[in-house]
C-alpha cells in the first residue's frame, strides 16, 4: 500500500480555537509504528485543554492536536518492527516513557517523569489521520472489538489501574463517588473481578440508571446532600467525581484496613479526616494514568465483561471535532467520538448518532 | 424452643464399618452456637477415611463421626453470644484454630497447629443431627442460599483460597488441572474473579464438558497423555487432580513470575523442574485448608457469580451415609449431599436423586 | 511462692489527681498470667490524660490507672497457662484483642473494635504493683534485656510498625519528621532494616544530636522554619512530631511510588497536597499501634540492633507517678520510668536519675 | 582525552583455550557509556564456560569474552548521555534488556527473553580494557567504594535480590546453606536487613568460620552429615549451595508460610517435599540475576553494611585471566579478581596477593 503524502489534522491554536490543517504524513522511526487513526475518545482533559488552554503546569504554548484515547490500523512499520504487523487493528497506549529511569525500571513507567504522552504539551495527539507511536504501545486487538471499544481501551485501563490500586477482588465491597464516563467503567471492571457490592453515588439521576445497568448494586443519589453509606462497611472508596464534597462521607464508609484510590480529584490540596485515617489504617493513594493495564483492559473488553461500545453517544468527523468536544457538555452524553478515518468497524451503540 | 435431649450420629468405627448411635445432644460453652444440621456434602477426605481409617499421620483410632462440610440452623447460643442469633441459618465453617498462636494471631489460622477441625481425628464431624461451633465459625447466609449450597461453602473456600493464592485477577490466563468438585469450584472462582482464558484438563470427557459448563474457556482431554497447553502461556497453573503426571506439562506452561498452587496433591514428595523454576522465577506453593473466605465465598455464591446447586448429584438421608460415601465412586457423581435434618431448604438441581 | 492479698496501685482520679491506694491483688482467669510490674514508661497518652482527663473519644469517667509501657515477671498463671512459665521475665503488649473479629482473624488485631487496652478508658493500666494479661501478650525476654528496655518493647513496637508500613528496606532513604521518643526508635529500627540515608527533623538541636546518635544520616533544624529536604529524594516520609507543618515539606519529600506514614498527628483533619499524591502515586497511612510486632521488637533490642536503655532519662517508685508524668515537661527528658515493683533489673543508662 | 584505537583483550577460544588479541576500541551507540574496566570479579558461571565451553543450553560457538562482574570509569559518551559522565567510577550491571516486552515494562527486566549479558554466549564480557554499557546499566559508585567493592556489587546483588524475595526483615530468622561467595555476600545482606538469627551450613569448617565473621549468629558444620537446624524454626531459607542434599532439611525448617528461595541449584530436577509444602502453605521460588538491585547494594556497601573487600583474595593482569579463573578451584579462594585497567583503586584487603 503506497501511504500518501499528506493528512489532515485538527489542531488547537487557543482557547475554543481549532483548526483543520493539512500536514505532512509522519514516517516511523526505529522501533515505532504508523497508524492511521480510526477513533478517538473525547476525554475531560481534551476539552479542558480547549477551553481554559493548560491544565496545571501544563500550558498550551504552541498549537496542539489534542484526542489521546485512539485506536486505529497499523499501516507501516519502522526498523526492528516485524512487517506482518501491517495491517493490525491496535488500541493505542498514549504514553511512551523514557524506559530507563528507576520509574520505568520498576514497573512503574506512569511515573516516568519523561513520559511522551498524546495531546499533552507539547506533544500532538489523535485528531489527525495518521500517527506514529512505539511499537510495543500499539495494543492489538481482537477483531470483536470495534474500533469504538478499542480507542475506549483507554478510559477502561483507568478504571483497571484504579481496581488494582484499591484492591478490588472477590466479594469486595467498593464505594464508586462519581458516574461520569471513568465511575462506569470503574463500576465495570469492579464487577469482573468479583466486587459484590458497588455502590455508586452522583448528583444526576440519569448516571445513576446508567451505573445500575452497568452492574452497581446501590445508588445513592447525592444531589440533595451526601447521602447515607454506612459507616466502615466498604472494602474500597475510589472516587471519580473530583467534588471534594465526597470525601468526608467516603472515607468514613471505609472499613478498618480499607482503601482509598482519588481518581478524580482536580484540586492541588484536599482537606482529609486524618483521625480516621489514622486510628482505622486507611491507606490512601492517588492514581495517575496506568501502567500494564492495557492487555487487561483488551481482555476484558473482548471476553464480554465490559461493555464500551453502550458508552458511545454521538460520533463526529475529524473535522467536526470541536463540536464533539462542546457536545460533553450537554446532558445526556457520555462518550463522544472523533472519527479521522471515516467511517469505524462497527459494533457501536446502535442509537449513537453520528455527524459527519 | 425445647431442644430434645438426645439425637442420631452416624459414626465411623473402623474401614467401612459406620453405625447409627444416638448420643447427648451438645450443649453450646461460652462464645459457641447449636446448630441444627441441614446438609452436609461428601468430601474426599470423609472417603479416604472411611476406606483406609487413616489420612498421613491422622489415625482414626476410636470411633469418629465424618463430615465437615456442612449447613444448618442456630438453635441455641452460649454465654456471650447474642441470643439474636437463633433461628439464622449458617455455613459451618469446620476448622476453630486457638487464636493465641503466631499464625492466628497473624492472620494465617489455617497453619494454626492445634486447629480443631470437623472429621479430623480425634475431633467429631458433622454427620450429626446437632454440633457446637464457636459462634464466629457459624457464618450466617441469606435466603437466597440454599443448604446445599451453604453446605457447599466449604469446597467453594478451597477454590477461593487457591485462586488468592495463585493472584488470579482480571485478565489472567489461568490452567486447572483435575475437573472434580475442587476443580470446578476454583474454575468458578476463577471466572468470578475475572480470569479471561481458563484452560481445564482432566481425563474424562464427562468431567470436561461440566469444566466448560462452568465457564473453562479450554478444556484438554489428558487421558491419552499430557496434551498441549501452550510454553509460558498461563499466569497461574492450579493443580487439582493430585496426579503428578500433571506437574511438567504445567510448570511448563506457566510465564515467567507466574504461581503454582499445589491444591490436589496427596504424594509426600514430588520431583519438579527446578530449572525452569528458577529461570522464570516461579512460586510455587501449597494450599492447606484456607482463612478468612467464607464471608468471600458466600458472597460469591450470594451474589450468583458462582453456582453451587448444580453440583449436587445425589442426596442420601443421614442413616443412608455409608451410601453416600460410596456413591463418590460411581460415575457422573460430583456431589453427594448427606441430609441430618431431613428435607433440606431447596435450591437444588432438580434432577438430583434423593435417597432417604 | 505465696502472693500477697493486697497492692499498691496509683490512680488518676481527675486531672491533675493521683492518688496512691490499696487493691486487691487480680487473680488470673483462664489463659492469663499474673505480672509483678517490674518498670513502666511514661507515655506521651499518659500524660494527655493526666493533664486533660480525655484524648478525642476516650474519656476518663471512673477512677483509671495510667501505664501501659511495662516489663514485669510472671508470678501466676490461670488455667491452661503452662505452670513452667511462672518466673518467666516478660513485656507486656498492652491491648488484648477479641480474637473473633475480621480484623483480629485477618491479623490485624491492632484495628479490633473491642481491643481491651491498659490505660484506655474503661481499662486499667499498670501503674500498679501486678496486673493480669492474656498469656500470649506477655512475651518472654531474655536476660540481656533489662526491665527498662523489656517495657520499651512498647514504643519501639510502634517504631517497627511504623518503618513496617513504610516499607523500610535496605537502601531506603527516610524522612523522619520530629525526634521525640517515637522518632527517635523509629530511627533506630530504620537504620536496624538497612536504611542508609535516615534524616530527621526537629525544632530542638538537642535532640536532633540524639538522632545523630542514633543513627540518623542527616539532621535538619527546622525551628526557623521548614528545612531543605530534597524534593522527591525519600522513599518513606514517617510523621512522629504531630505537627501539621510537617506535612508540606514532607509530602514533596517523596519520590513517586513512595509512602507516607502518619504516626504522630493529633489533629482529626488535615490539609494534604492531593495534586502531588496523585501524580506522583504517593501512599499515605496512619499508623495505629501494632500487631504482631513484639517478637521483631524484642529480637532488634535483644540482638543489640537498638539500643532502648539509653533513652531512660529518670526514674520514679510508683508513689512517685504524678512527679514521673510531669517531668516529660522538662527539657532533657527522653523517658521517664515508673518502678512499682522497686529497683530494676539493671542495664539503665548509668546517669539516669533515681527518684524513689 | 583522546582514546586508543585498539585495546587488549583476553578470549574464550575453546575449552581451556584463552588468548590475548587486540581489538578495536568500540564506540558508545546512543544512550551508551564507553567504560575503561578497572577490576573484574571471577564468577562460577566464568569457569564453568571455561572448563565445559557451556551452561545448559548457552554455547560457546565462536570466541567469547568472559567477565561480568566488573567496575570501571566512564571515558566517553553516546548521543543522548550527558557529557559531565566522563570521568565517572560505575559499577556496571551487566545484563542490559530489551525494556519493550511485558517482564520489562513489569519491572522484572531480569526475566527478559532478550536480554542481553555480558559473558553469557554470544555477547562479549568484561575480560577487556573497554566495553561500551547502556548509560542507566552504569551505576555511579562513591569514591569510598574501591574498584573490587564495585565490581563485586554484581554478586552482591545476587544476595539483595534473594533475600528480597525471601522476605527478610527485621527479626527474621534466616537458614543459608553454602558459603561460597553467594551465600557470604547473603548473610552480609541478611544481617544488613535486619535478620537477628542467621544460620548458615557449609562442609568446610573453613567457610563457615568465614560466615560468622560475617555475621552469621550459627554455624553447622554438615560435613558429616545433614546438620540439625530445628524443625519450622527458619522464616526463610536460602539455598546457595547447589547441593540437593540441602532440600530436605533446609524444607523442614522453613515455619509455616515461611520461604524457600533457590539461588545455588545446578539441576534440571529436583525432588521436594510436597507434603510439607502444602501443609506448611510454604512459598518456593528460584532466584535468576536481580533487577533493580544496583542503587540497593551501592547503598548498603558505601554505608559500610556489608564488606566486599575482604571477599577478595587474589588479583591477576589481564593477561593471567586464565590463572584467575584456575584459581577459584584452589583451598583458600573466595573471590579472585582480574585488573584489564592495570592497579585499580584501592580498598582491597591487605593480604590479597597480586599476580600481574
Amino acid at each position: 500500500m503506497s501511504l500518501p503524502e499528506s493528512m489532515e489534522v485538527n489542531v488547537l491554536h487557543g482557547v475554543n480555537d481549532m483548526r483543520m490543517e493539512s500536514r505532512p504524513v509522519p514516517r516511523p522511526a526505529d522501533g515505532e509504528v504508523l497508524i492511521r487513526v480510526a477513533s478517538v475518545g473525547i476525554c475531560g482533559s481534551d476539552v479542558h485543554y480547549y477551553e481554559h488552554g493548560r491544565i496545571a503546569d501544563f500550558v498550551v504554548e504552541q498549537p496542539l492536536v489534542l484526542g489521546h484515547e485512539a485506536s486505529g490500523t497499523i499501516v507501516a512499520v519502522g526498523a526492528g518492527v516485524p512487517p506482518e504487523r501491517v495491517g493490525e487493528r491496535v488500541a493505542l497506549e498514549p504514553g511512551v516513557p523514557c524506559r530507563a529511569c528507576r520509574a520505568c525500571k520498576e514497573g512503574r513507567y506512569n511515573l516516568c517523569p519523561d513520559v511522551r504522552f498524546f495531546a499533552t504539551p507539547p506533544i500532538d495527539g489523535t485528531f489527525a489521520e495518521y500517527v506514529t507511536l512505539a511499537a510495543d504501545f500499539a495494543h492489538p486487538v481482537p477483531d470483536s472489538l470495534s474500533d469504538h471499544a478499542a480507542a475506549l481501551i483507554e478510559p477502561l485501563s483507568v478504571g483497571v489501574w484504579a481496581c488494582q490500586k484499591a484492591g478490588v477482588a472477590a466479594g469486595s465491597a467498593v464505594l464508586i463517588t462519581g458516574a461520569g464516563p471513568i465511575g462506569l467503567v470503574t463500576v465495570q471492571v469492579a464487577r469482573a473481578l468479583g466486587a459484590t457490592s458497588i455502590t455508586v453515588t452522583d448528583v444526576s439521576a440519569e448516571r445513576l440508571e446508567l451505573a445500575g445497568r452497568y452492574g452497581a448494586h446501590h445508588l445513592v443519589d447525592v444531589s440533595g446532600g451526601s447521602g447515607e453509606i454506612g459507616d466502615a462497611s466498604q472494602d474500597a472508596f475510589i472516587e471519580c467525581s473530583g467534588a471534594p464534597s465526597t470525601i468526608g462521607t467516603g472515607f468514613a464508609a471505609v472499613r478498618p484496613a480499607g482503601t482509598v484510590v482519588l481518581v478524580g480529584m482536580g484540586a492541588d490540596e484536599l482537606t482529609i479526616p486524618v483521625g480516621l485515617l489514622q486510628s482505622r489504617e486507611l491507606w490512601v493513594t492517588g492514581s495517575f494514568r496506568y501502567a500494564n493495564t492495557y492487555p487487561t483492559a483488551i481482555a476484558l473488553a473482548s471476553g464480554g465483561l465490559v461493555d464500551l461500545d453502550s458508552l458511545v453517544t454521538g460520533t463526529f468527523g475529524l473535522a467536526r471535532a470541536e463540536e464533539a468536544l462542546r457536545s460533553t457538555r450537554q446532558p445526556g452524553t457520555i462518550k463522544s467520538m472523533v472519527l479521522p478515518g471515516g467511517d469505524p468497524v462497527p459494533g457501536g451503540a446502535p442509537g449513537a448518532r453520528h455527524n459527519r
